[in-house]
């Protein structure tokens, strides 16, 4: 048996299927009369994406927040959705009004309304969440010049750190530890900085893979070469880092399960964009930025920051 | 515990999610401007829907043929179409070219393009298939009118027929155990007829939750008396029920996973509908005409033709 990482999976599909990748942007789109229709699907399967101890309504909820956060990075609302779910068969009454109930929190969190689904029985919780919206353009992951600021909402390690802790492998403070879980449990897509911010973006993108999967799609679809000069760090996961003696780098480039926004922005526009994060109370840092070449490098162009975020099917939690 | 069926657990979600019942049409309808955007989604699973014997390509097309359907029973083209996988890690790489492939060759069978899709891990094959396309309007599933003839195409209990002799609990001769498996392995959808013929019909639905369930919510969507007055049967189905003692009535009414259009036609537009099945080489059968009142019926108003379909978490195979 041969067995096929995710990225290869896709490669297939994209290569026996035609014109465009299999996935290439956060979002697709189709072109209806003068607008865009925008389109996208994520699947949460509990088997492999639900951590212990999550609530059945932070189930149907973090569903949601993965396609929220796609179209965040892309400056598009959410308008509407459809569900597909896959339940057990003993799946009770119970888990079943707290999963509606979480959908349903979830479409007034966000202001999107349930359109329709469908229900089946598998041998697994199989959340498909597809969710719709209508734009004039969207941001691409490919639109990155010379000389942008790259910029990223909130903070990175935190839910990498809080997936170590709810594993029950690691110390923490309680203090710390709450902070950390919540980001797993219950994570904060930035919904309304991308809508406002987007238009002064060349390119964006959900980090949900990882920042460094993020950064290197980034910078491959621009043609360029992304510079990182600070670290989106935080004293708490340096010190969690460091008591556990975990790779901080590790925690910070390489999780995923982060619901931020990476984005290039040219250095004049900075301004708009710092007050929209301040109207919104949304954390921006800048991290680096775009220069003429390729790959994403650490500081100097001798430390590459490789590609060694989230991949299903190779990945182990 | 408190087992719900998928009706109880659609009229559940409906209750929480609020304004629009979460399974009430074919597909779901957006107004874009002066079009409709039509999105519908529907989930295969491995456990419960691949019956034994299917190959791996015909259940990638299977996953596409009930939307395809749902479509061509609302009159409008399939455009677009968005993938969900989720996968064992067990899964091979050849099993996975065969998936890719039967992808491939539905898109070209019914000309649909694959925009995007994401790829998971889980303890069952879930494909959730996203199907995309736009119109100026949709034909409902509550339209029909007094006087309106009922017309399906094909012939119905040839899908049941064959899910007997594939579970190996029946005989057949083998001309007829080809023709019945191959209705469960390869259906055909009425995407052709259905787009040209939609624009007679007062009221359609396709009929793959089986035919008493699609007859009846037609009839209650309407708010009408469906009375029917001849069985879409066939000798060799006829003969089939007889060798193995089943009830015909059911192989017919009850048995689902048959791709047909079920639509309400005036009589006036009868020819018009015939002229389109000649041309597109179906099949199509008047079987009763739409009265007023409420309820299925057969022959006369004291047999009634109860909702017997299939549902998901309570019905068995």
């Amino acid at each position: 048996m041969v067995r096929l990482d995710e990225r290869q999976i896709i490669l297939l599909f994209h290569k026996m299927l035609g014109t465009r990748n299999f996935v290439s942007e956060d979002v697709e789109t189709i072109k209806v009369g003068k607008k865009l229709f925008v389109a996208k699907t994520d699947t949460l399967v509990a088997s492999t994406d639900v951590p212990r101890g999550m609530k059945i309504h932070d189930v149907a909820r973090k569903s949601i927040v993965s396609c929220v956060s796609d179209f965040a990075a892309k400056g598009v609302v959410p308008s509407h959705c459809i569900l597909s779910l896959s339940l057990p068969r003993s799946f009770s009454k119970t888990k079943l009004v707290q999963l509606a109930r979480g959908f349903k929190k979830s479409a007034d969190e966000f202001s999107f309304k349930v359109i329709g689904g469908d229900t089946n029985e598998a041998n697994d919780i199989v959340i498909s969440v597809f969710m719709i919206g209508t734009s004039g353009k969207i941001v691409r992951r490919g639109g990155a010049a010379r000389g942008d600021a790259i910029i990223v909402t909130g903070q990175f390690g935190l839910a990498p750190s809080g997936l170590h802790i709810i594993q029950g492998r690691k110390k923490a403070s309680s203090a710390f530890a709450k902070i950390a879980k919540s980001a797993v449990y219950r994570p904060s897509p930035r919904l309304r900085f991308g809508i406002l911010a987007a238009k002064y973006f060349t390119s964006s993108m959900d980090s949900s893979d990882g920042l460094s999967t993020t950064l290197n799609e980034m910078a491959r679809q621009s043609g360029k070469k992304f510079k990182v000069t600070k670290i989106p760090s935080d004293p708490m996961v340096e010190a969690f880092a460091k008591e556990n003696s975990l790779r901080l780098f590790d925690l910070i480039f390489n999780g995923g399960e982060e619901y931020e926004i990476v984005a290039t922005v040219p250095q004049k526009m900075l301004d708009s964009v710092r007050k929209i994060a301040a109207g919104t109370k949304t954390k921006i840092t800048v991290i680096g930025h775009v220069e003429p070449g390729n790959g994403v490098f650490l500081m100097d162009s001798k430390s590459p920051i490789e590609d060694r975020g989230w991949s299903h099917f190779t990945s182990r939690r």
